[in-house]
């Protein structure tokens, strides 16, 4: 698409020009005097002050509200590997959300280059420029090892919204959706049929949240992970060792034989005959954007409860849900890491907010609800402080 | 200084609270028609155009009005290599004044590392997320070889302002006081005091607007530059060919006897018996800051025209007489470098604005008058177009 098939009347286009983000002074600049306090020669004293204690930063910078969204534009919505520029809007939008539902300033950083290396020592290199690293659209599974690296070396939060910001939301949405069913977590055999980014995640965070790991069924595109596998990265192999007690083998079919809950994270399509096998008054989450895995009207033949990613069926599973009040929680209390811990009490804030009004077409909130990020952001910070990872 | 001896009723710490900038949306984002257009699935749409077609980012991202404000916090004000995240309160004051001036959107960026391989790959890295890159308080020689290499290598404008922007407004003011005193730039002897970053590109910028090299005269803390050194680096071994034809030697004040102009660029103190050795009816332009390498009233005894860097004096030299209409022109004009044209015309139109009002105690604009950074952008512009660098 040239420019000159770009429709500029479009109004996704018109909206799009110029950007969507602006710089702004919360200070004002316009006599010598306000000169003389926010650059030279006040601001010396302040640098001078931050130099001796780094800490300060906190108070006197705007590092304490701030994030970067950071990407190589390797893994984006559907698009798949576009690379950095083309990758911006997204990050722009991203940023955009991150204002207007937790009041924290986000600056898009898009990477060009796609090396785990110097994705790693480009984050570390600038770093102190910011109170936290939102990864994004950074494709599998070098998102796990850069954010593994990054998460370790840096004394700021680092969190891969594609991982966590997914796995987050489905552990508040099963929660609600098995409180509904009258169902514990620890009893629910769940399917998740994907292993990428948001499978990977997803899978640790509702074992976190107090599913079964043995009653895990984990597949990918090769069919179900399990000690008969030999072709397994590292982070997959793990799974063979802690899911699929039974020791199933198969295609996604076998994987959904009997299972209380699918959790689709893979895009590709999934027969309805598969789904049909599953126990009865069961749970399908279908999040495959746009295409769910499942059509919500054919899941809703055969589970209790259905979830999509769309804006256009109830119960939409999106991460907007989570990363505007985590990253809010995490700068409120100036943690040094987002725990599990944090992860858990975000998603059990967001499942908390549908109290009273929790039916099978509401098992979470709206995405534009204001009530969701402050309550996220409460509950990630008491987290923060009860784990020890909290500065204030 | 700790957290307990900064006193936070000072106003300048007071006014520093939570820093000096926020992010802004320039777009709605409260319905779940906003969320589709804004963010997905609308903004797919863009970044396939812009992957088709990377130009477009200049119409539908930031990108066309946003620069990353660079350093290493190596030398920082008076202050010193303070590090990267001492130095983020003068980034975050550079990028309200961008703002403030020239309704540039500007990100500061504090790298942690000082090796120039890293900051060099860092920025290039991080380059598509921007329209231009302000490299700032970068101790010399480094920041020579960090900007050569990035300019060669980013299809953006890359510019040390450190060097740059004091260089252009020292040609203003040089200008418009050879016009006071009915001298020609080419007639004039000049000594600059001080190789670093400033006196390296002052001495450039000088010969570019019209000043003869070799009536020119550098000196470094060891003394003239001249063919008898043996102890140079590349950069002044360059002035050393180009500059001092009568071959002086010795020390400050050898390089001022008979001289008309002084540019001050080096800290430390210059005697009053050196400056008493120029050719009478001179120019002193005693740049240090805070204390001027000639007390202002001294050197009124024996120059017809003084300039300092400080406010509390008439004929302020201040970067930010440039720096904000230098980005505004070369990011209007889509221009890939600031070329050496580009910042004379910066020079010409600073100088311009005091037209009809020039006298010995008004050689440039107050930093404040808002007519200045529109008159550079538009001259900057121009000199793009002219020097075949622009976009558009």
């Amino acid at each position: 698409m040239s420019a000159s098939t770009v429709d500029p009347a479009d109004p996704v286009f018109l909206l799009h020009r110029g950007g969507k983000l602006a710089v702004a002074p919360t200070v004002p600049l316009s006599t010598r005097e306000d000169l003389s306090l926010a650059y030279t020669p006040g601001v010396a004293r302040v640098c001078e002050a931050i130099a001796a204690d780094p800490a300060l930063a906190d108070d006197y910078t705007w590092v304490s509200h701030t994030v970067a969204v950071v990407t190589d534009g390797s893994a984006v919505l559907g698009l798949g590997n576009i690379g950095a520029r083309a990758s911006l809007p997204v990050m722009e939008g991203k940023a955009v959300l991150f204002k207007q539902f937790a009041d924290v300033d986000a600056v898009p950083i898009c990477l060009d280059t796609q090396d785990v290396d110097e994705i790693v020592a480009t984050v570390r290199a600038l770093a102190p420029s910011f109170g936290g690293i939102n990864l994004e659209d950074i494709s599998a599974p070098r998102c796990f090892e850069v954010e593994r690296r990054l998460d370790e070396m840096l004394p700021i939060p680092v969190f891969h919204d594609d991982q966590h910001g997914t796995a987050i939301v489905v552990l508040a949405a099963l929660r609600n959706a098995a409180t509904l069913l009258h169902r514990k977590l620890g009893d629910l055999r769940v399917t998740v049929s994907g292993a990428g980014a948001a499978g990977i995640a997803v899978t640790h965070m509702l074992v976190a949240g107090g599913v079964d790991p043995a009653r895990v069924v984990v597949c990918d595109s090769r069919g179900v992970i399990g000690p008969h596998r030999t072709d397994l990265t590292a982070t997959k192999a793990h799974l063979a060792e802690t899911t699929n007690a039974e020791g199933r083998r198969g295609d996604v079919a076998e994987a959904l034989r009997g299972a209380d809950v699918l959790i689709g994270v893979s895009g590709g399509r999934i027969a309805e005959a598969a789904v049909a096998g599953m126990a009865p008054g069961g749970i399908v989450f279908a999040l495959a954007n746009p295409t769910p895995e499942v059509d919500p009207e054919v899941a809703a033949r055969h589970a209790a409860v259905v979830a999509t990613g769309r804006s256009d069926y109830p119960n939409q599973i999106n991460n907007v849900l989570a990363f505007p009040g985590v990253f809010r929680g995490a700068l409120d209390a100036r943690a040094t890491r987002i725990t599990d811990g944090m992860k858990v009490a975000a998603a059990d804030a967001i499942a908390g907010v549908v109290d009273g009004s929790l039916s099978a077409d509401a098992i979470v909130p709206s995405p534009l609800d204001p009530r969701v990020a402050p309550a996220v952001a409460a509950a990630v910070a008491e987290a923060a402080r009860h784990d020890g990872v909290a500065r204030v």
